[in-house]
């Protein structure tokens, strides 16, 4: 578009590059950042810049973080004995707003996935094995996705930790709560039946 | 949350300043902007600075401009008989792509809203009076929205400007094109009677 001066227009592609930003999304954002006080603008550039140069991987879980290893691996609180393996960083928010797990997490960074070319070493899988060498640990908790990736990932590390006589966990799947049963989609609601547990 | 680390959370924070970014919507971001190659962050954050830095508003028709006056105000190509009254910067990009416009802009930027404590003066009303002492003008074209606020805009307007013998008009309001009518709000569909036209 020629009446965009070229700032505006870089400033929108930038923004499209976003998952979930589309077109409109990116110019009302970029709107937004010119019309606003220039203070809102600058900080989030400045917090983008921050971000990405003072956080990095911690060597232990790879979570995103400030120190290594990060405040939750160092943390004596924590049950050291309990890890939770994740897709993502952002899945210990949800896990830790529970207030109901108070174990360590690896973070795998992604799932196996054969169609999109990634396997066990794209992902921060043999990470995990090392942490079972290097300490006692009782329980591996498998906080993966349930969709056939996720699944899969499950599997394949439940099957690559066989023989080290831990007990591996995978989080429970089923109706959740509040759902109207009409609006659950049948793999569910046969998985719900399969798993039920006695009242 | 203990868990994330202060330039995260600040991230998040920033974001969340964005109209239409919610918590979970800036969590996402935050996190792709961290695991994305980082260039991707580092051209958001420059793009952000650029934008705000090199931009400014036009000093006639008060568009978003790196220049003063604007592409648009010197194009001689334009036609600078036609002046269009317009919200918002961004609602050029939606009229300049019709292909069917050629006159000039005159951006308000917002609405009058008694409401909110928007009065003319917080408006960029009074330029579009100057603009018409200062050069022959034929007809106004009045592209608020049909809302509430964007209508007694246009009418604040229509008052101010009897007097200047300039045809003024306003965009034509009825069934969007493609629409079915049965999913129409009402208040739509009366308008449409009402300004039917003869075929």
């Amino acid at each position: 578009m020629a009446e965009l001066s070229y700032p505006i227009k870089k400033l929108i592609e930038e923004l499209k590059k976003i998952p979930t930003i589309g077109r409109k999304s990116a110019q009302r954002i970029c709107f937004f950042l010119l019309k606003k006080e220039k203070k809102v603008a600058m900080e989030l550039a400045r917090a983008i810049v921050d971000a990405r140069e003072k956080t990095f991987l911690c060597s232990i879980c790879f979570n995103i973080t400030t120190q290594d290893p990060c405040e939750i691996c160092i943390n004596k609180k924590r049950d050291h004995s309990k890890i939770c393996v994740i897709e993502e960083p952002f899945n210990i928010i949800s896990i830790e707003k529970t207030n109901l797990y108070h174990g360590l997490y690896h973070v795998l960074h992604g799932n196996l996935s054969p169609i999109k070319g990634i396997g066990p070493e794209e992902l921060k899988i043999s990470g995990l094995k090392k942490r079972l060498d290097s300490g006692p640990v009782d329980e591996i908790i498998l906080a993966t996705s349930p969709t056939t990736e996720g699944n899969a990932t499950a599997h394949y590390i439940t099957e690559m930790l066989r023989g080290y006589g831990i007990q591996i966990t995978r989080i429970a799947m089923g109706l959740p709560i509040g759902a109207d049963i009409d609006y659950v989609d049948s793999v569910t609601i046969a998985r719900a039946i399969e798993s039920r547990t006695k009242i």
